[in-house]
């Protein structure tokens, strides 16, 4: 794993190739099964030596995919799962009374070649049934390598428009040195930045460390909230985006709420899912550059929140980013439509290094202001200077590229 | 004034050639002072014989320019104006204290050579302050020219981006054919299609009709709502958007509420700002193919405009729209995250005339469907089985040059 520019808390310790499957007592396989183009990875098994406490976030979307809805219902009758299964190229989502007939199919399936209970997660295109004898005889495949597969098979597997895997683990030291460390390991697809759709986003992560239900749901919306929903916008979720996470394996009492060491798992979790993320928006369609944008002083997280996902958002200040003009107007244009109350007296905005803005616009080094802007990353800081609320957004530019690969996508 | 698809209400009758210099007691010119590139008209002077009842419909950004917040304050102590000074190449947005300053200098100098009361628009970039001397050379030029003006003239000064000119009139005939007819025209500016910005969409619209105040402001929202708000997404405004609409000089007692001349003048104004909206939609930066977007049976007409809203921002649908690929999927999912309840159940979605789902997907002719989505204007309807609310929405799809365009405007 990576660690270039987020320097994790101590006691964690990425681990050099760490997949999904570094975490102790988890298999898994990829195979190709004809969901994707002839011979690519399309659907994946993981499965745990016994069921696992789990618990999920998942789309806020009013049209939530068949094998989301069914997660959602069966965990919040028993939060237990051994299997997992991701299959790409279809989604499942707006399929009809099918979905679920479909996505339950697979999940029965699932339980029985491999362990139950047995979760489903689909991506891919919406509104186009699963073509089920080629996805049952992918789970009965999968399931029948579970000892040769990889980690990277899995993540290879879930890739839609991904022109990379992306899988990682950290190792997790208890804060006093007490007791035996934990791994923490997890995967992700996920490509299209903006306005995600197609199912776009999936990760699963999972720790070998014992946590009760209780205490895990918590761990998993910190870790969310501080990653995957920090590279999206409020609001802006596709028919199948779900992050699932997996506690449990290596035995002993199962960590509560306020122990350390459930502290140091949490940290692990979230450090996993920032490397996600990092690695969704930097393999994002089409991306040449991409902007890490704070917006301070806001009167509430929340209102913060809006504002940094207008700009992240606008096509405008996308394709400034892209043309690698510091075209700082767009910004606060974008800033000014979030429906949130602004004085640009108190405003103040920073690209780079360079006070563009504080109250009215700054005299700049244009020149050296330009070549700033044209880094591969650039950061920007917008204040509202009204409170103490902040927002943080990775987000992407949007270049000719991205039309073709969407404007292509399906035909 | 084309009307190839909206047929005009009986009494409404296109000028050939029209433009907003058609309405009797108007005069106008359009010169180059240097705000965009060397020898490009610039600058616009609209001057009636006498001033006129003034009402506007200005952005809702909380980030309004100097000019809008200024022409605010005035109508609405007096709403009255005889001289419309439009500039392009400067938007006078976020620019400090000096922009107020600015904006009353140039509407006094246009007083003092045109008449008063002075109003003022701006568009062009946003954060760069006025040159006032050029504008102040510009004012006066064109103060000098308005015997020799033409409406195109005026038009071709306020473009940006814009590729060509945006202007028509029409004749309007009183319903019972009693007293004299009345002449409505207008001119427009926008091209940026996609969460305008740059101060993008400005019009101004006349009739020699003379109206009460009280009358004329629901007159003009009206016709915003049925024209340049089905362009636009709800909440997605600049910071110089404004829509001016002056009325008077055909003499006689003002029509007020009620009286069915005003009807047949309010649907004038409605039918030229129709056909400004719909000329910026098809002169929208880079478009190869628009959209002409319905959604209905909504719970409210509010809750259809969220949904179109979305939709029609959503660069999966435009990038589906630019490939002329019927990915329904894309506008059911970008629907899901509206944050409008919606039963998958009970919707159904008809691009061209295919209807492609209906509580689940359809069978249709790939083949036809595709040829139908591949044409140069594409109809969707969505219907979302839950009441009678009701929206439009013409919207563009999202190219490579549409990138291109924005990646390069600045610089």
């Amino acid at each position: 794993m990576s660690t270039r520019r987020e320097q994790g808390p101590p006691g964690l310790e990425p681990i050099a190739d760490g997949t999904l499957l570094s975490v102790p007592g988890l298999h898994g396989a990829g195979v190709a099964c004809g969901l994707k183009e002839p011979g690519e990875r399309d659907l994946a098994v993981v499965v745990a030596d016994a069921p696992r406490t789990a618990v999920a976030v998942t789309t806020r979307s009013e049209l939530a995919a068949a094998p989301v809805r069914l997660l959602r219902r069966r965990l919040a009758t028993r939060p237990r799962v051994r299997t997992v299964v991701v299959n790409a190229g279809y989604a499942n989502a707006l399929t009809g009374a099918r979905g679920m007939r479909d996505a339950e199919a697979m999940t029965e399936q699932a339980a029985v070649c491999c362990g139950p209970p047995a979760a489903v997660l689909s991506t891919g295109v919406i509104g186009v049934p699963l073509p089920m004898d080629r996805v049952q005889a992918g789970i009965e495949r999968a399931g029948r390598r579970l000892s040769r597969g990889t980690g990277l098979d899995v993540a290879r597997a879930m890739m839609t428009t991904d022109t990379r895997p992306k899988t990682c683990a950290v190792a997790v030291t208890p804060p006093d040195g007490a007791g035996d460390g934990f791994t923490v390991g997890g995967v992700a697809k996920g490509s299209g930045m903006i306005h995600p759709d197609l199912g776009t986003m999936l990760a699963v992560v999972a720790t070998d460390a014992e946590v009760t239900p209780a205490a895990l749901d918590p761990v998993l919306r910190r870790a969310v909230d501080r990653s995957f929903h920090e590279i999206s916008v409020d609001g802006d979720t596709s028919t199948n985006d779900t992050v699932l996470l997996l506690a449990g394996g290596a035995g002993g009492e199962p960590l509560g709420q306020g122990d350390p060491r459930l502290e140091a798992v949490g940290a692990g979790v979230t450090a996993v899912c920032r490397q996600l993320a990092r690695e969704i928006v930097l393999d994002g369609e089409g991306v040449s550059r991409v902007m890490d944008l704070r917006v301070t002083g806001a009167r509430s997280q929340g209102e913060a929140r809006r504002v940094a996902g207008v700009i992240a958002c606008s096509p405008l200040v996308k394709t400034a980013l892209a043309g690698g003009d510091p075209n700082w107007g767009r910004i606060l244009a974008a800033a000014g439509r979030a429906g949130v109350a602004l004085d640009e007296g108190r405003l103040s905005l920073t690209l780079g290094h360079h006070e563009v803005y504080a109250g009215g616009p700054r005299p700049v080094d244009e020149a050296a202001l330009e070549r700033e802007f044209a880094a591969a990353e650039v950061g920007v800081v917008l204040d509202l200077g009204a409170g103490a609320g902040e927002a943080r957004m990775l987000t992407t530019d949007l270049t000719e590229r991205y039309i073709q690969i969407n404007a292509e996508y399906r035909t």
